[in-house]
């Protein structure tokens, strides 16, 4: 296998980043049900994707496919997990332990993909101090000891919306070098700190979409 | 104004759609702040957007800007909304209470868009036949004349994975005709419904693939 070290991709789609996880996903699946080898056709009507955009987002990062047999199922799924930072565990600080908060510590989907919540803040002290399944509840100001202790460079911000920029501002302070904002506020964060907003009715709205076209 | 009826627009990027909703929420920001017009790159600029991107999106539903005003934020605002069913309230029926669902329900995004769930349905006997925040929660056995009785079209699903296509069958024959699945599992919906899987662990993941390419 080549060095890669020296490889320096062109701007990629965000799309393209969570399609891998999608194919990553489905590599997953095949490698549990035994299969070897897959070409990006079958692949694609096994999973109802696009054949020709997987070959197309693949090729961001290499050539995958061998003539005649398609893509190794293991193989390609370990090189995407490498790709996408898989490989090795992501110890994960969340911050917030309300409803939310506490289902995105219950969500079983994280853990799978290698992310581990390592420690939870919140400024209720109703609720710091004491440990979930094996996972300490800390007040904020416990922030950037922590952080550093356990190799953390990514949070989870699970606040009201007013709470959201300071307590991003503290993450960063802290070392954070990665933010998924659950809260439903714009959040501000220095360049060299990534950020992602989820805003889950955004999600509604695409089905609200074809329903409201459907109607029309 | 022309008469949409007969409208038929071109095949519609799934991407085109999640931006629809972020401008949505823009020019939101923009009335509450009083402004009156805006060009397509003070939009862009104002947000962090790509201006070119936002003309081609909203080129798929028509002409909206004005030569030397730009757009009309009110009256775009109110397009964009129309387009995206977001006109009218949305009854949405919530199945699965634990963690998650409980988490959804209380996420205040859904309401602010007209989201509003209207019954929530879970097997637990010790969960149903009571109501939190005037919302009865039901058991599933009910859904069919639920669904009829409260115009329910959209539903959510945060039930555990090995119980997701079985509710989603459910929710089908009840005339559900869009799932936003939540359950880490692949479900099969006819081709008249609409299904979207949430994979929150995607997210993160968008996050790892910069982290990993940085340290690469």
């Amino acid at each position: 296998m080549p060095r890669r070290s020296a490889y320096r991709p062109p701007k990629i789609p965000e799309m393209t980043i969570r399609r891998l996880s999608v194919y990553t996903r489905c590599l997953l699946q095949l490698e549990e049900d035994g299969v070897k080898t897959i070409s990006s056709q079958e692949l694609a009507e096994r999973f109802n994707l696009n054949s020709a955009q997987v070959r197309k987002d693949l090729a961001y990062f290499g050539e995958f496919g061998v003539r005649g047999i398609g893509y190794y199922v293991s193989g390609l799924k370990a090189e995407l997990q490498r790709i996408l930072g898989l490989d090795h565990e992501w110890p994960v600080a969340l911050v917030g332990f309300g409803n939310l908060g506490s289902a995105l510590f219950h969500y079983k989907g994280f853990a799978r993909q290698g992310f581990r919540i390592a420690a939870i803040f919140d400024d209720d002290p109703g609720k710091y101090h004491r440990e979930v399944d094996g996972v300490p509840i800390l007040p904020i100001r416990d922030l950037a000891p922590e952080v550093r202790a356990r190799s953390m460079q990514i949070a989870i911000v699970a606040v009201p919306a007013d709470a959201a920029q300071v307590v991003s501002d503290q993450l960063v302070a802290a070392g954070i070098k990665a933010v998924l904002n659950f809260a439903p506020a714009r959040i501000r964060v220095p360049r060299d700190v990534r950020l992602k907003d989820v805003d889950l009715s955004i999600e509604l709205e695409t089905l609200s979409f074809y329903l409201a076209k459907g109607s029309r």
